[in-house]
């Protein structure tokens, strides 16, 4: 039996145990702790304008997720992408709900001058990164589907430099040229706080031991699919039980991955 | 068999997805996503001075939950009340801890100028900010059943001209003339944490869904006892579960109302 | 059957419900407030610069954890440690990542100053604390075990006038002479999010309601250990249910101890 192709990527974490710096959002910042945990790797989130930049020098991947900001949380977020690119730590942006808010449209695109590795977002989020005008979601809720996104993430690619991960019911991810297709997954992913959060801190994880983003990106995004059709395996009670089963079934695959 | 009368509510919440803009504590800020999430709504979190106002104004509800403050986070929430009310948009003021400190006092007085729809504590913080000397709690508890706080509650419905929730064993709703009672629940919901700061968050998913706030107020006090109530049905391993649980109960209610 | 040591630890948490004021990240917060809960103390996180120094002098013990720091969080932990000293209110402080972030480790000593009654940290983290060059660990993390730190540990102990506990595979509490061990707990209580800091919690609420800091460090490493050792019982599917459970756990002991 072939064992799945993110198999030697989760290794690579489970081994590695990389120290995965997060700048993240109150919403989220618990539940990204407890699946970076369940694949073995080391999260610690450290946002205050001081210690970002210092500690993304030293960290194995930074995640610059941008869901409730601050001015020092901002301020945080520069120190810490400007320190990643320039200790050539690869990072991951996560644009939450950009083109939906002028203000974080503005700073993402800032960041971008700093180099990620990945641009992970939903539909809306990457088209409105790249440039498509109207594409502008609510919140973080994506008003258009993955496939809509394709172009756009591809442009984007190109224009940044980095690979870009568009989330939805089929995740795809781009280097600009090349474009791979990741089905899978539940809807109730979407009912549960996070789990997009969640699949920017897997792929830092994963970058910080696995040199090639595209292949990061799209272990990560399989991993999570993987991961969302287990746990909602029936019976299943509800949204509050799927979380739960979420983390055991990424602690699962860690454990197949290494056995 | 006759449906629960909140499923008319459940259903708006369920058919609109409403954009809930929740400005709250680091404490509950997940869990309060996971709860509307469960129950269809989308919430975001934009709590800086920058993006507060403007998201406000295009959010289907607004929540202000003075949990855990900060300068920043205040600023916000005066805008994102400003925003809400110059752009006709409910909000829910949950006054956390309000009469144990004064800063939070004077602070969720002035937002009072800004006509919430709904203001939804626990007696304490209730009778305080309905003038009631000595009525002080401590942090997030009450010292007074909410049955006590009924008076202060009609009173503060008339002077504020929003709708008063008193949250405790049984639940009070006023909007100074009638007054609504909604028994039930477990007390199982005061040992986890974000059920009363998740109350609100319901209160403001059905009202930018449901034009009465009164009705609002009862119907998401109902829904969230219900929810208690089923989690709590033996054997319970304990409040861990529990909670899950609630969340579970929640999307089993949102589906029941939907079918 | 003699019961166990912590049980009047327990029962003093139960009967008191305490109010354990923290300061804390924005990781661990929530899961905080519900291990807090599930033993029957009354948490409360209110971290802004204006409030954190009136409420440490009313509440019943208060936590100062680093995790994740703010300018505005760094003034309001020094507000509640003048407090909380000033006023004779015991506190607890969690220097997290000491060591591994200058900005941090400058902040930790100058906080030792307002006498924390117990310190909490792992082993990387008390070694730097007590001046140990190269302690430094990762983040969170510990490069070393925690008996390695029990030399240290005393030497802080003594120096700062606080009892330092070192969390790792065997918990180490000293008050400068006596050393304590506390084994059990299981390698899965690091793959959760938040355990060491409800650890520092727990220490707080049980300081608040006996006066012995060494008994309290104690009597809350070894019920943490005893939950943790419970909530590993196989079939366990996961981290995610782990989690769930250990809540469960610390509810039950804390019925076991009542009862």
């Amino acid at each position: 039996m072939t064992e799945p192709t993110w198999n030697p990527s989760l290794r690579a974490v489970a081994t590695g145990s990389p120290l995965v710096h997060c700048l993240t959002n109150i919403v989220v910042a618990g539940f990204t702790a407890n699946v970076l945990l369940a694949l073995g790797a080391s999260p610690a989130m450290v946002e205050n304008a001081e210690e970002a930049g210092p500690f993304a020098r030293v960290a194995g991947a930074v995640l610059v997720n941008l869901g409730t900001l601050s001015g020092e949380r901002e301020a945080a977020m520069r120190a810490a992408a400007v320190g990643a690119h320039s200790a050539a730590r690869p990072w991951v942006l996560d644009p939450v709900a950009v083109g939906a808010l002028e203000h974080r449209t503005i700073l993402a695109h800032e960041l971008l001058n700093h180099r990620p590795a990945i641009i992970r977002g939903n539909a809306s989020e990457i088209a409105s990164l790249a440039g498509v005008s109207g594409a502008a979601g609510r919140g973080v809720d994506s008003r258009v589907g993955s496939a809509a996104a394709v172009g756009p993430a591809q442009e984007l690619a190109r224009a940044s430099g980095a690979v870009v991960a568009v989330s939805g019911a089929v995740d795809y991810v781009t280097d600009g040229q090349r474009v791979l297709e990741i089905p899978g997954g539940d809807i109730l992913m979407t009912r549960v706080t996070g789990v997009g959060c969640a699949l920017g801190a897997v792929m830092a994880a994963i970058l910080a031991v696995v040199p090639d983003p595209l292949q990061a990106a799209q272990d990560a995004s399989a991993i999570l699919k993987e991961a969302g059709s287990r746990a909602a395996l029936p019976p299943l009670p509800g949204p509050g039980t799927y979380a739960v089963r979420l983390l055991d079934s990424l602690g699962t695959l860690a454990r197949e991955a290494s056995s």
